[in-house]
């Protein structure tokens, strides 16, 4: 690959040239990490909206209705991001149409892209892998909160640059600075991300465990991958 | 103070609500740091201007015209944003208007603040001082480089941030990240750049001289200020 690019918010997207990247979003509290335990557990796609009512305009079509905003699940709906709600014995062979607040929306405003895939740090390392034998341009897109830069979709960011720059791609200063707050993070990211005001506010929803699921590393190799406006697990042989 | 927010480019400002803050200006590379200098050494305004047109009509004003684009002076005008074209010899007494690729365009977006102040390296103590005295919601607002995040931008809002958490503000997600970068950089800031995309640019512009200048800490105690849409010289036993 050429180059490694981060974008700290959707907002600041249309800066970049994506035509020809692939596109890797991230939301690691919760929605990427949870589409990622999804897929791995048999999900057979899950369909991103930006809205609760384009959501809601699959009720009665045979998918289970996800939608979140503001960290909670929107009442009427099946479930939310949590990715305990995406276990095996709720997911496998279903569909699925899924809202969030930031992570949806994100995947949706990247459709230019060569090729749009969802990282977390549950597939931490099957994604670097797979971006190193793609050898394209790469554009880390982190979800961020309403827009805003956070510290996790950062710190994941990092990680990416971390395993990638062996390929030495060219990083922009966002890659670098991402790549250095990892550094920081890394003996115990759940350590470091308390003193983020995010992690303050997900701790008021109650969601520790959530947050401790998804700060593991590497317990699927799947890498779900967005087709015809459907996630479907990648089908790596094809590639 | 409540609060210190960072925002890393001009972009992501319309997420902040400013009316009751100070907003800090940073363009480290170059133009707040030439501001700063500019205004210690006498200049008696500087008019920010968003563009090139806006320059030229104060031709046969009785003003300096200085106007940078892309890191070069604008041909026909009498310089740019380098620092040492800011020095007692060539500024005492005089008005300025300025235009720069990204420093006076976000003083121009933050006109709904409560205040703003020009922040470089050059100042930070005396800033940092005034924001803790004045006890006010802070905004650290990098530049960038056309609107992309910036490491020398974010090094500076990192070193605020660094000094003004002693008056146990809230801390943004982005305000964590920018000190954590700063103090990875803070042992040694010019060659921690030297892994910047930008600083590669600048090096091609042949200007480590002005670099230099401007990662030179508290050489001035003048704080620049926006009164009247223009920056002169605050009178801090008036604050």
């Amino acid at each position: 690959m050429q180059k490694v690019d981060v974008c700290f918010s959707p907002a600041l997207l249309p800066l970049y040239s994506i035509q020809d990247s692939v596109v890797v979003v991230i939301d690691i509290f919760r929605a990427t990490s949870s589409i990622c335990y999804g897929i791995d557990n048999g999900a057979s796609e899950i369909i991103p909206v930006s809205t609760v009512e384009e959501c809601q305009s699959y009720v009665g079509k045979d998918y289970l209705l996800a939608a979140e905003r503001n960290g909670e699940v929107v009442t009427g709906f099946d479930f939310g991001n949590s990715p305990f709600a995406y276990s095996i014995s709720k997911v496998k062979n279903k569909k699925i149409v899924l809202t969030t607040t930031n992570g949806t929306n994100a995947i949706n405003l990247s459709k230019q892209a060569h090729q749009i895939i969802i990282g977390s740090f549950l597939n931490l390392t099957a994604v670097c892998n797979y971006l190193i034998a793609k050898d394209r341009n790469v554009l880390l897109l982190c979800a961020g909160w309403k827009n805003k830069f956070n510290l996790e979709d950062s710190l994941f960011a990092g990680a990416v640059v971390n395993q990638l720059k062996y390929a030495e791609p060219t990083l922009c200063d966002a890659s670098i600075a991402a790549e250095d707050i990892y550094l920081k993070a890394k003996p115990d990211l759940r350590k470091y991300l308390r003193k983020s005001s995010h992690s303050h506010r997900l701790q008021e929803l109650n969601i520790e465990n959530d947050i401790l699921f998804c700060l593991q590393q590497d317990i699927v190799q799947t890498i779900p991958v967005l087709q015809n406006g459907k996630i479907v697990k990648m089908d790596t042989s094809l590639e």
